[in-house]
């Protein structure tokens, strides 16, 4: 039987969660991009202080960290530490059949904790709830790695 | 039908890619591995000033940043932004049978702005420029995974 | 024929492999955790000085690099310029069909480079013993994509 398919309702709701999760990562990026050119600094290399259409009045002050623009790029580096792991094991939860109930919760446990925790972050909420929404995303996608590993030995 | 096989030409078309970007990402790693080594520098943890036949003759400076070392990491934390969506993305796209051209374009679009961002900043061309061929990239994995999205609600 | 089942062996082999790298990606976050509570500092972010249950005693030096915290920043930043592209790699492996026997040594030997690297990495080995690790699992990764660009061209 073919499981990778649109036909398999486990597969369809892998594609869903991925697919907002990559949305949600590539958007980060353009979340970045947005608080430069708020600061009209938080830039990285040498060359972006040249003058052009993007930068009409470059300035050395523009290489600083900006507080938004930095925040921004953590929340990225933190999207990155957990959703690739996301894409791949949820493909592969996929691939041992689970019941369709059970990769339903897991997906949007993990695509639901990752929302709240970019939103947490974005509006400084405190380290604990944080952590917690960090801590919830991180234990789908290692319930998931075991649940596959058990499976395939 | 499955759809993950060298026999669907859209399958093709993204291993092509798919292989094209993992050694390019790899290849990022390697092109810090040789900056370091032309900079005699550019390490990052204590232990790497110890003697020893990769580090003949080790100095406190060898621990603070070298321009070219830090280029070569900016590069491989821009392709870590998109590469890695990519290839879930990709396989996703498959999955939801586009038509082969459409795939083709949308694969090589994203494999040519990258090689491109890659080259532009090596050699530090302007801002603008590394934006541009950044949004194209980053453009063909947000229609990628919108139609994803479309697909399998 | 479908290859992506635990029916075939090459798949379960990856699905193994990239099992155990997931858990070792997602563990080094909470080797990272572990460290900041044991140091009780290294956080990046201004709202981590906020008094709450997890920081009942805030200093501003808790925003201070320290030195196990970035340590193991700098191993999950290591983990994620190789993991997500074997996890990729592995399975367009499995889509070409190799042998069972040229699968399980490229999978394990990529997994046991990466484990022996953390270990390596974790308790400050010398940078030859480090780099030697990261490359052997590099060339895992590369041998892999280029296997899978000559039987997809």
């Amino acid at each position: 039987m073919t499981l990778f398919t649109l036909a398999n309702p486990v597969f369809a709701a892998y594609a869903i969660a991925a697919a907002i999760m990559i949305l949600k990562l590539m958007g980060q990026g353009w979340m970045t991009v947005y608080q430069m050119l708020r600061a009209d600094g938080g830039f990285m290399n040498p060359e972006d202080l040249r003058r052009g259409p993007a930068n009409p009045n470059p300035r050395p002050e523009q290489l600083a960290p900006d507080a938004n623009v930095e925040r921004s790029r953590r929340m990225q580096r933190n999207d990155l530490e957990s959703i690739p792991a996301f894409l791949a094991v949820g493909l592969l939860f996929v691939a041992v059949e689970p019941s369709l109930g059970l990769a339903r919760i897991l997906f949007a446990t993990f695509v639901l904790a990752r929302l709240a925790h970019t939103a947490a972050y974005a509006t400084a909420q405190s380290h604990e709830i944080r952590a917690t929404l960090f801590s919830i995303g991180s234990i789908a996608v290692i319930v998931m790695a075991i649940y596959v590993l058990f499976r395939a030995l």
